[in-house]
């Protein structure tokens, strides 16, 4: 079993990655305040996982309450999260009963935000089932449900008590899903970490083919990347703001072509090929690097190309973002391969990247 | 000027107390981390003091957004709670914009949780316009919005960065909303402040004609009992629960008769009164305390006798407050006359306590 130590303030927690974790309920249970959680998963993960996890938990002796959500980015709303607190609400759950997230990134961001405000504040717990999950947004704390004018603009800093990357639940996962896992992966190469990057051209066929011990070490790796990252900023007022790489043009894509459409993870793929191609406009990036990054990328089943909203359009929709500051947008561009930071674009330089990187 | 300082965990702030603080914009611009503020008010506070409090700020150059919220407790809810996203993102509002509480404790528990929530955490500003709210609900970081199934149910704790307690906006008060407000006051005197409600006892008549002089050391009194005890459980895991007194009769009161029948200051008040009933059946309180109690409540315009709804619907009712620890409720009961602590009843006692005590 790998393990990855977060030691955010006040509130430490370990991520676990193995195979067979889901019903090692000795992970959990002395984590419990009481013998009594709450499952939120949802319509697809449910029929895989919620038994197996449910019934460990039971013949510990622990109160087993499950809430199953739709499945999607679309239902990552206010409407979706108050049949979180209907549950919770209705079976009596109280400040020590503890939520476990058992799902991906949507069910994740929900789950922990619910968690977060339901009596102002409950134990924590994530399953993540998904690649995307499992490198990316189960660590760090952050929670969110989005509002029809932005991307999780709702939402807050909790911490989980721990998060359990149970490999197996990979196995399962249909291969769009993955492949958008896999942006999240090679977006910590392009942040910080050209190892991992060289690292991932050479082995990118072990992990597409879900080798166990090329994906442990990989989901690790980032995990390790991500912890520092934010453990050196929790609240995002700096460096945090590196892990956006791609997300500023990605939460455009995703918002302009209706949520649901493009995955997170394609719509960040998308956006890292356009942070790419802006910065290599700035003189940064040479044109074999761009070529090296649109490889990886290609091979990992993702989308290289954005979608032609418009400049107008994506200026609109990125004005909306959080990382504005005083009016300006803040990009994450790349100073070289493997080597990220956060700047601006002058106006002209964005619309000949979104001329040039868009479909 | 009077001031009550608070430290917080990691979040230390001042509450000011004195006729003029509104229009004194000194006090908020140092605290401004952009010249940009939204005003979060209701339909009744707004054509009193928005216009005074924008106009200052604009005169200093700070960019004002007014968000103007239909007025009442039937508002505390998430669709009312939308409207401040709405406003905020429709004007495209950031993470450095500040959020100022105009109004009462809606007002203020609302605006926090906004605050608390959008984008994740922005800052926050209290300006306290009715008696409950600049002694109670404002002090100690308390936010939320109500649950169709129980009231506060969903929220945060999350501190302002100032709170103006401006003594001229109780000019304006109903003679309703200020007895509600003096059931917290009094609430102080009953949890451990004996001198505070014999002192209550023979000011109460200065009091209730909203003396200048009286009214600022009363609520100075009360801004620091409540801070003393929320520094030492800024959770709400231990201590911090005497506040709670008379609330969790009162709860079931609000939510039994449908939120906004009676103040939550009133539905307090008959509260208080039944935990009073109940310690004395306990053998704590004597006859006389209670006739004090009753008395002291009845000069401040308070109702003593609750509703009759029912033992069983009571018990209902109560079982969903989020004092709730494996199953039992905890109340907040009198040793003697101003000194409460927090223990628990029995079935047969709590039974004669709704039985004698309501109506």
């Amino acid at each position: 079993m790998r393990t990855v130590k977060l030691d955010l303030d006040h509130a430490p927690y370990q991520i676990l990655i193995d195979r067979g974790l889901l019903t090692q309920v000795d992970l959990i249970l002395p984590l419990l305040p009481q013998p009594r959680v709450a499952i939120v998963t949802n319509e697809t993960v449910a029929p895989l996982y919620l038994d197996p996890l449910r019934s460990a938990l039971a013949a510990r002796g622990v109160q087993v309450q499950a809430i199953v959500l739709p499945d999607g980015e679309v239902f990552k709303t206010w409407e979706t999260l108050n049949l979180i607190f209907d549950g919770l609400l209705a079976a009596r759950c109280e400040r020590k009963t503890t939520l476990i997230a058992l799902g991906g990134g949507v069910i994740g961001d929900m789950t922990g935000f619910a968690a977060a405000v339901y009596q102002r504040g409950v134990p924590f717990i994530q399953i993540p089932t998904t690649l995307l999950a499992q490198v990316d947004s189960s660590v760090g704390g952050k929670t969110a449900i989005n509002h029809p004018l932005g991307k999780n603009m709702i939402g807050a800093f909790y911490q989980p008590r721990l998060v359990l990357a149970d490999l197996d639940t990979l196995d399962t996962l249909p291969a769009r899903e993955f492949s958008a896992g896999m942006a999240e992966v090679i977006k910590y190469g392009l942040i910080d970490d050209l190892f991992f990057f060289e690292w991932l051209e050479a082995n990118i066929d072990r992990m597409m083919a879900r080798d166990t011990g090329t994906l442990a070490w990989a989901i690790e790796r980032c995990c390790q990347n991500k912890a520092r990252i934010v453990a050196g900023d929790e609240k995002e007022q700096g460096q945090r703001a590196l892990l956006n790489l791609g997300h500023t043009f990605g939460h455009a894509i995703e918002s302009g072509l209706g949520y649901g459409a493009w995955l997170h993870g394609e719509a960040v793929a998308a956006g890292m090929m356009l942070a790419a191609v802006a910065s290599e406009a700035l003189g940064y990036l040479d044109a074999a690097a761009i070529e090296r990054i649109r490889a990886l990328l290609t091979r990992a089943g993702l989308p290289v190309v954005a979608p032609a909203l418009g400049v107008e359009r994506y200026l609109e929709l990125m004005a909306q973002d959080k990382k504005v500051d005083a009016g300006t947008i803040k990009f994450i561009l790349m100073r070289q391969l493997g080597q990220s930071y956060i700047g601006e674009l002058d106006y002209a330089t964005l619309t000949r990247t979104l001329q040039r990187g868009c479909a």
